[in-house]
């Protein structure tokens, strides 16, 4: 027992002194954290909030409301969603002109299948899989039911659970394909699709690949010009650390712009807008995309968290989340492995983005009393994954080491008996 | 000319007056006012900012986000939308459970007209007039295309532009109509439908009637459960006083609700959307018609400018709001008529929203030089529309008279001529 004292005193100091070395861990001074005895592992739920923003926010309420009223809009706001979006752009691959900040990721989604579904209209399939977030799920059979023909969803299963299944895609894939359509990375493994190889298959069949970039944005080098991606989608509140609810963004390739129409025509998407006109007439490039009026306040407070991947750069970003996950498989197999954790995430950090799920069949019970008892604030899907999200602008080796620890005293105290699997403390 | 100056005295006398005798004046104090120079009479395009509002921000910001993180989700941002839509009920004559924050208008209106139309599938019309927000045509045929049969948008000509064609589109409601879609109060002339007449007509001919309140909601005694209406979409930034681009309300009569399917099915709108299921289920009641997650910072600041109203009493605000157009058109009819300006809205109060609009065949120009060289802020609306929104909770006599007066200046001393009809200086 001392022995193991003496160990975990050792690697905690190790884990220190990797923080000290790294040159990005000063990006974790840029965002609030009014409560230093938490380790916040959600950031791939929910990312924390930039020390730059209450005051944008302030700014934006007090001056540009408040004062310029209805003047914000030809001041700044008209042109928000593509400006932010073109900043956006430099963290996707993508060029100006090509991003566009707009609605909910699910909208999104269900603007651009079925404008690929319309594009494409003698074919019948829509290709996914069922590590896909359950809402892509949903809203591509909404896309499916209203494409005026019978269109199939196809949901290709993976074998494990954890990897995305690219050989049973590949063979789905066929000339009755309209459109492929995946998460980039997935919401429960974080397995990463190889986007350049998956984007070649669905067009190697004819179809058009839509990508949802939710769980890669802002944590994984994405590159959709590399990979001549079609369509895109994606939130900004998780790596981006654009707040709750934040506007989604979503990405049309240049060429395919003036080809595809918004199946949502609104008046934000119109070429000339405030001329009020009878009738619809699409903006050129990639306003058209744009339907209703948005939310300027939940707009604006993207800003300051895209700025600071864009100042930290996003290869060095990946780099280090790279290192931090391994670092912290690592520390899963040394200490977590014998107490009966599973790896419910690719070893391979190349086919890994930026979340780290461990399985336990009490899972459930343990991530309570993780949050309750030891100030961890991972998050939990069923049926037994604890996700551990690692955003490499603010967590550290030394968070790392030390959520470890405590799920491991979790298990080893028993401090999880305390809760039942409905959530509840029992005792 | 010395009469002249008499007689402006006395009736600015007058107003303040009026503004003294008036209990409701004391709202305006309740608003920011940072340019107590300015006229600002486009609070039906965005309303002013609460005072209460950038403290509620703040808190959203700094302590939900920022301390709370992803727990804000349960703490209170998941029931946010039916929360804040229970209050907003309040203002609309419907029940709590009945109407929810979502998306923007358009989308909104796409979602349940869309619904209207595949709950009537043996139709093929729907029925609207030419006086309607344009970006409610263009996704009424969006809505249309998708229907999964042949669906015509017939849209009925107003006789004078101004008054809205109950006559005809009485006549254009048949066996036919999946759906009768109509501002309430329409953008341009503001000339407000009766809404029980209209839904009745509607129902005779077993259609269903879809209204957007966007320009009622908060200005004008709206009774969905009188009237027994069964849809409604609207804004929140105009009256409402909820900011730029704040998230929309939809609106869905109870028995219908479990009727109507969303056609846009996203996780937020599934029953227990953590479960993360693969398959949809709808929510009961009205969260089935969300779709995507929301944008909190904006939904929140909503909040504060549906409590104002709520205070102020909408009874109270309508009757005020009728005083002061009132007060209005009299001024028009002395003051501004002799120098051409036509009234652009309908006579009659009762059929008469809370803006009026004046066409002057030098609008445009009279307008910017308004905004430009004598502190007044309406907007325009083509052809010739200067539009005088009146936000009874804010706007005075004193400001009326004062704005009239000036508009007087701005013709007569022709300063209007500085401007030409592109919008740039010409001197």
């Amino acid at each position: 027992m001392r022995d193991e004292a003496r160990d975990a005193d050792l690697t905690l100091r190790r884990a220190r002194a990797r923080d000290v070395a790294d040159p990005l861990t000063a990006f974790r001074d840029r965002f609030v954290l009014s409560d230093p005895a938490l380790i916040y592992l959600d950031g791939n739920s929910l990312g924390r909030l930039p020390r730059a923003t209450p005051a944008r926010l302030a700014a934006v309420v007090g001056e540009e409301w408040g004062d310029r009223l209805v003047r914000g809009w030809n001041d700044s706001w008209f042109d928000a969603p593509d400006r932010i979006g073109g900043k956006l752009a430099g963290l996707l691959g993508a060029d100006a002109g090509e991003v566009i900040l707009a609605d909910a990721t699910s909208v999104n989604l269900f603007k651009l299948s079925l404008a690929a579904l319309l594009a494409r209209p003698e074919r019948h399939t829509i290709v996914t899989d069922d590590l896909n977030f359950p809402s892509d799920l949903y809203v591509l059979h909404s896309a499916a039911a209203l494409a005026g023909r019978p269109v199939t969803v196809r949901v290709v299963p993976s074998a494990d659970g954890i990897h995305g299944p690219t050989e049973a895609l590949a063979a789905a894939l066929d000339d009755d394909t309209a459109l492929l359509s995946l998460s980039h990375t997935v919401f429960k493994s974080g397995y990463t699709y190889d986007m350049v190889a998956l984007t070649a298959l669905a067009h190697r069949a004819g179809a058009l690949a839509l990508w949802d970039l939710s769980h890669s944005a802002g944590a994984v080098v994405v590159d959709l010009r590399g990979a001549d991606a079609d369509l895109a989608v994606g939130c900004t509140y998780k790596y981006l650390n654009g707040g709750p609810g934040a506007p989604a963004f979503l990405y049309v390739r240049r060429d395919l712009q003036d080809m595809l129409a918004n199946p949502i025509s609104g008046w934000l998407g119109r070429a000339d807008p405030f001329d009020f006109a009878l009738d619809y007439a699409p903006a050129p490039g990639i306003r058209r995309f744009l339907t209703g009026t948005p939310p300027i306040l939940s707009l604006a407070a993207i800003e300051p968290g895209i700025d600071l991947l864009l100042e930290a750069g996003l290869e060095r970003l990946r780099e280090r989340s790279v290192r931090l996950s391994e670092y912290l498989i690592d520390r899963w197999q040394e200490r977590l492995e014998p107490l009966g954790f599973r790896l419910n995430s690719p070893r391979d950090p190349a086919r890994r983005g930026s979340h780290v799920s461990l399985g336990h069949a009490d899972g459930l019970r343990i991530n309570l009393a993780l949050i309750h008892e030891a100030q961890v604030l991972p998050d939990f899907r069923r049926p037994d994954n604890i996700r551990l999200g690692i955003a490499p602008l603010y967590n550290t080796f030394t968070e790392l080491h030390t959520a470890v620890e405590r799920l491991r005293t979790v298990v080893v105290e028993g401090l999880y008996r305390r809760y039942d699997a409905t959530g509840l403390a029992v005792t």
